[in-house]
């Protein structure tokens, strides 16, 4: 039982979460099955097609609506699986965490609203009066992605976003001063020039303090410039100065300050969230230590054999082997056991990848290694890998890009069956496994058997009339094969390796930006509806109060509120601002002007600080991938991997497998007497540098008789390195001192910390965003 | 002689210039009249005079028109001017110093050229062939500016965009290889669409390679979003995804990763700038100490006989108390000489702000102090100083406010006349040099007596036609008195000083936009000149080209190149961005597609390049404000004078200078016995600081019988700090490693750099962009 309780901590220091759970045997297996992947994704399922009934309902996607009576049962049964999801969590919560945790309560909460709007729709409806019938708790529903246990990373997102608003109130606060004095200014002075009249609508200009108020605030996003300078500069050009001084500061400068207080409140919780995830990975740790400690000559220690016991409970799936290479590096003194600061390093260890050689044979020497290693397939390997093979299929696709530009597609099948050649070739030379560890490998993969698919569909349906649509899929494919040329280009290279390293994280924010969408399309749906609809009618939209507006000359009649999709795209259209304020003025023209609010609230949240934070994230981003390059960052279980040879390193696929070293064989046997260092044809840096290393070897080997295991660790790269490890890292220093005075009081002080998973392996920088 | 030369050495260090020049007595007098302020101004007079000859040039603001052959004159006087001091420069330059400075050879080479080309224009104006008759040469006449020694700040910002350019290119061309693809994919796509039309001219949707290119760039600057989709969308609404996909990548990816990618390089290069700075003060200090240096007791020291000589020489102006305030710092234990290690404080030392306590004398107090010390007196001064006649003046402000929204004009009188009884008070209680020290008295101080001046202008001229536009300005001068309050509100305290801090340099990036806006413009004048006018006939601008297009449809007729300072709203209209298209439009229509070229090149260089780096500046200023705020970065020399007591601390007016506080007289004799901090009715911390710190006094007045002076030094409160000092504390500690290094190769590395003057004191930030 102890060392199922202690594999449970060391699971969760690994994964970073820091679940609440009783010690009795009953909970920490509720707990265990909590953690495991298949309940979080039936309940992630759920959760999205809870959200995705907006598609179904009323306003729906044309072709799709669904009647009540069908989501409405639907809906029912997301709710149950979400309810019984939490009861889980309080089956084996201690005592009174699980209701102090805000977000158990704003789920519960949630759920209940949504019960009461679905019972009064459902009242209303049935007695007749269906047009009071709004569903309005459907603007809730993110409230249950954002707060169910899963939804960490876009809750940590949300709560920096929170946390950054106290700090940029006052710069908006002076910002919206600074707009009411301006706008006071042009009111005294255009209000003396009533000949002025604005272009547009040929309204009186600058004539009411709202109105004004509002101009100079799109202004800010530059949305009507320079439009609205126009009848006042054509007047008198002077008045170019009021506009000027004022795009000058309310635009540069407080737009750029707020970014800066963003950024620098950014930085400031990203630390703090570290600092918390790494405390909690400790404390995890030092509970499993205490589950497990025995007094070895008055000390308290974790001996090999426990070891052994604990990682079967932890990692089933790995081999004794593993755990031995594990315990190799823990022990470094062989002396049978570890201490408590060795036994904290636990989790890093387990987070460092380890890859077996010998797994690395190729498929094809495996069965049937005549051929394989045969004088042609070992010519064949070696042209492949030659760098004029990698030249020959890059100047393939600038010539295919000018045939597609040219259209010439009688070519088309000859291209495609050239570059299905290269990738069976590579396939064949490097093995499957290698040839999936390189993103364009992948990328290429996909494009050109999606493009085969496509073809034949293509072939099979010339003569029908979807044709056309198949046909664009098709075209897009072809261009986008022609961008694997970025990826051979070198001086890329950095640039796409931090873009792939922080893709994940950026997934977060869509997530965030997901959440805002939804509420606004939905309280949008509802307010607006289908009160103007795209018309080819260009004088009104089909709502007689947009006759001659400018919504309906721009054509924007299709940029509404119809469904949720359509909702998306305008909502996609106010984020990047332009023209913002004339989508808007159909909206206030169908309803009144304090329609403004909501669009002017969009503006707020998602352009000033959603899309700020974002830009921060991506700065910080850039900043730490220069602190890597520099090396500054490794840590001691690297460090000591290193030292004992025990490594591969990740190197470009040519370089790496050279054919002598795709035949090397490790020992099969468990226990072999000797560490054995990769050699190879060509020693690059890195591999001279195991080689030295292995220098150490012969005196450990004297010291303990261990293995050479054919499982190498393999530490990644700058750039493939997972963002929160490095995070932890830069701030090691820092925290080190600031935990040695925390520990005495960790018992307490992990009770006060919300109680949030803090996951730091396979996801990165958004961790702790 | 060698006293003349440590002089000059020590002034260099001071305002960090690093002039080259021969150490013979007659080039170091040269050198020192060419460093005087006046040969400067008048320097920067002539360029900026010859900078504005393109207001009276043709074509010239209206009304302003000079012909060539008066400003060709002016233009020669200019070029004389700047010449003569580029000789004075050669005088006393060493060697090939002079020639191996690209600035100077920029200059000779552009004077050259503007020569010629005055030549050439009034050759072909007096041969009849004034049609062909340009002044190519006016775009050249900025680099005057930039590279005359004076333009540092402005050069120094120009060579941080030199240095980012290359980094920031490598993410400008996957930029650019991803619109091209995009734009291929729209061309592949659309090009079997041929029933599609753009709405605003009809025109074929997504034709021709080169407009999809140049549309695709548009929408990356959001100018044509969504108009450039609404085609495309009406027809069907999956269309969306290839607008949104690029969008999403080339606005909010790429565009983030410039800003991050110029904002990492603007760190590295202010932070070598500041190496630098540190370095070139250090050598010339040394320069000094061995012009200085005399054998006492075998090492190399400064007497404090020879201090008092050097500090006559260096600062002529000052008083023998202040010279021997500065040695009693310097010479801390006290045994008359001081080794390398202190002199190379000196520059740090004289960098202090002093001030005169028995100066601070009330002007009244000195001539009239039975006045000044009535009852009466004390009771008025008390009663300003309480934090209720501050309120009473914030709401006299708000109800203002009202009054002016309200058009109640009547009351104006008397609002004027109760801002002057504040200020009168003010300045009673507080005096003329206390007063001075608040940016919000000196505002109220301007506002106020130029509404008086206003009022009085508007009273005189009520029936006259100018009347409107005074009233203008004096409606402006009345709403800016309302900005008054934000300085009064805490919360807003710590933004403000931010920028007031950072105003400066702000003024730099000024400098910079006005180089490439005079650049720009004047290309601009003589492409297009007066091809369009301002027209009100808003169907063609004057030019049939016009006829019809969305550029006149839209009444941009006014935004055209007929002269600098229209041309300077274009191009301001072109960095707000919104509508730049539009604007292209115009003058694509009545020249040739190439113009695009202008456009998209400002857009680059201003947009992309010079206002990121702006925001960079910003951000980096708001994370060092967070870095003072924390108090990590004081020097040796201020630790120094405020262990000894001998400072002030600048608080806020009222806290600072209570009435006893005042009274008290600093004792005149230059030579007493006793140090003396001074008592305050009300300890604030800080002066409790300096109490404690006079309890180290009394050890040190056995040891020296040395002064209290009156003199105390001024020691910036966080936030009035120079930012370059700041900058060099933050990176102190690498610093001072890596000039260890450095220190012994001096002689030579001093020559091998860029021959800059590095002025840390007066300027802040931009010393070093």
């Amino acid at each position: 039982m102890n060392l199922y309780l202690a594999a449970t901590f060391i699971r969760d220091a690994q994964y970073g979460r820091n679940g609440q759970f009783e010690t009795d045997e009953n909970s920490v297996k509720l707990y265990n099955l909590y953690t495991h992947w298949l309940p979080k994704v039936v309940a992630y399922f759920f959760i999205l097609l809870l959200l995705s009934l907006a598609i179904f309902e009323k306003p729906a996607v044309p072709g799709l609506e669904i009647e009540y009576y069908v989501t409405m049962p639907m809906e029912v049964i997301c709710l149950v699986v979400i309810g019984s999801r939490l009861f889980h969590l309080k089956l084996f919560s201690p005592g009174k965490t699980f209701y102090s945790d805000k977000k158990n309560l704003v789920v519960i909460a949630t759920m209940v609203v949504v019960v009461i709007d679905m019972i009064s729709y459902i009242a209303l409806v049935n007695s007749g009066q269906a047009m009071y019938a709004y569903r309005w708790s459907r603007p809730l529903r993110p409230l249950l992605l954002v707060n169910i246990k899963e939804g960490r990373q876009i809750r940590r997102a949300f709560r920096n976003i929170r946390r950054t608003l106290p700090d940029i109130l006052n710069v908006l606060v002076l910002f919206f001063l600074s707009i009411a004095l301006f706008a006071l200014m042009a009111l005294k002075i255009f209000e003396r020039r009533p000949e002025l009249r604005l272009y547009t609508d040929n309204s009186p200009y600058f004539k009411h303090y709202g109105d004004i108020y509002f101009q100079l605030y799109v202004l800010v996003t530059t949305a009507n410039s320079p439009d609205i300078m126009m009848p006042a500069f054509d007047s008198n050009k002077w008045f170019s100065l009021f506009f000027i001084v004022y795009v000058v500061v309310c635009l540069y400068l407080f737009m750029s300050i707020i970014l800066a207080v963003i950024y620098k409140n950014y930085r400031k919780h990203l630390k703090n969230e570290i600092k918390k995830s790494v405390f909690i990975k400790r404390v995890k740790l030092e509970r499993a230590f205490n589950e497990l400690k025995e007094e070895v000559g008055g000390k308290s220690v974790v001996t090999e054999k426990t070891w052994y016991v604990l990682m079967k409970e932890v990692l089933p799936n790995k081999t004794q082997v593993y755990y031995s290479l594990l315990w190799l590096v823990l022990d470094k003194d062989a002396n049978g056991y570890i201490d408590q600061k060795m036994f904290l390093q636990v989790a890093d260890l387990l987070n460092v990848e380890v890859s077996e050689i010998r797994n690395q044979k190729h498929l094809i020497e495996k069965y049937w290694p005549h051929v394989y290693n045969s004088s042609v397939s070992i010519a064949v390997r070696q042209v492949v890998m030659h760098k004029f093979f990698r030249y020959f299929f890059d100047l393939a696709i600038v010539v295919n890009a000018f045939f597609i530009g040219f259209n010439l597609d009688e070519a088309e099948w000859f291209f495609l069956s050239v570059f299905t050649c290269e990738i069976i070739l590579k396939l064949y030379t490097y093995g499957f496994s290698e040839f999936c560890r390189r993103f364009w490998n992948i990328f290429d993969f996909i494009v050109i058997s999606a493009a085969f698919i496509a073809t034949i569909i293509e072939a099979a349906l010339e003569e029908l009339q979807y044709s056309r649509e198949t046909l664009d899929v098709l075209l897009v494919l072809r261009i986008l094969r022609l961008l694997k040329l970025v990826g051979s280009i070198d001086r890329f290279k950095i640039i796409i390796g931090t873009l792939t390293n922080i893709a994940p994280s950026m997934f977060t924010y869509g997530g965030v930006l997901f959440v805002f969408y939804y509420v606004f399309a939905i309280i949008g749906m509802e307010v607006w509806g289908t009160m103007l609809s795209g018309d080819v009618n260009i004088t009104f939209c089909n709502n007689p109060k947009l006759n001659g507006s400018e919504f309906a000359r721009d054509h924007y009649c299709n940029n509404n509120f119809s469904d949720l999709l359509t909702s998306f795209v305008l909502l996609f259209e106010l984020m990047v601002v332009n023209q913002w304020h004339v989508l808007t003025s159909g909206f206030v023209a169908v309803t009144s002007a304090w329609a403004r609010l909501y669009f002017v609230a969009f503006h707020l949240l998602v352009v000033i600080v959603v899309l700020n934070i974002f830009l921060a994230f991506i700065l910080e981003a850039f900043m730490l991938e220069s602190s890597l390059s520099t090396g500054k960052f490794s840590n001691a279980v690297e460090e000591k991997i290193k030292e004992m040879g025990l490594w591969v390193s990740k190197k470009p696929l040519q370089e790496q497998l050279p054919v002598e070293h795709v035949q090397i064989e490790a020992p099969q046997s468990v226990l072999v007497d000797n560490i054995e260092v990769q050699p190879g044809p060509t020693q690059t840096p890195a591999e001279s540098e195991a080689a030295e290393a292995a220098d150490v070897v012969p005196e450990m080997k004297e010291r303990r008789p261990r293995a050479d295991t054919g499982l190498r660790f393999r530490i990644a790269r700058r750039g493939t390195r997972k963002t929160e490890i490095l995070l932890q890292r830069m701030f090691e220093s820092e925290l080190l001192h600031e935990e040695g005075q925390e520990m005495p009081a960790t018992e307490h002080e992990i009770e006060e910390m919300e109680p949030e998973e803090i996951r730091p392996t396979p996801l990165t920088l958004d961790n702790v965003t």
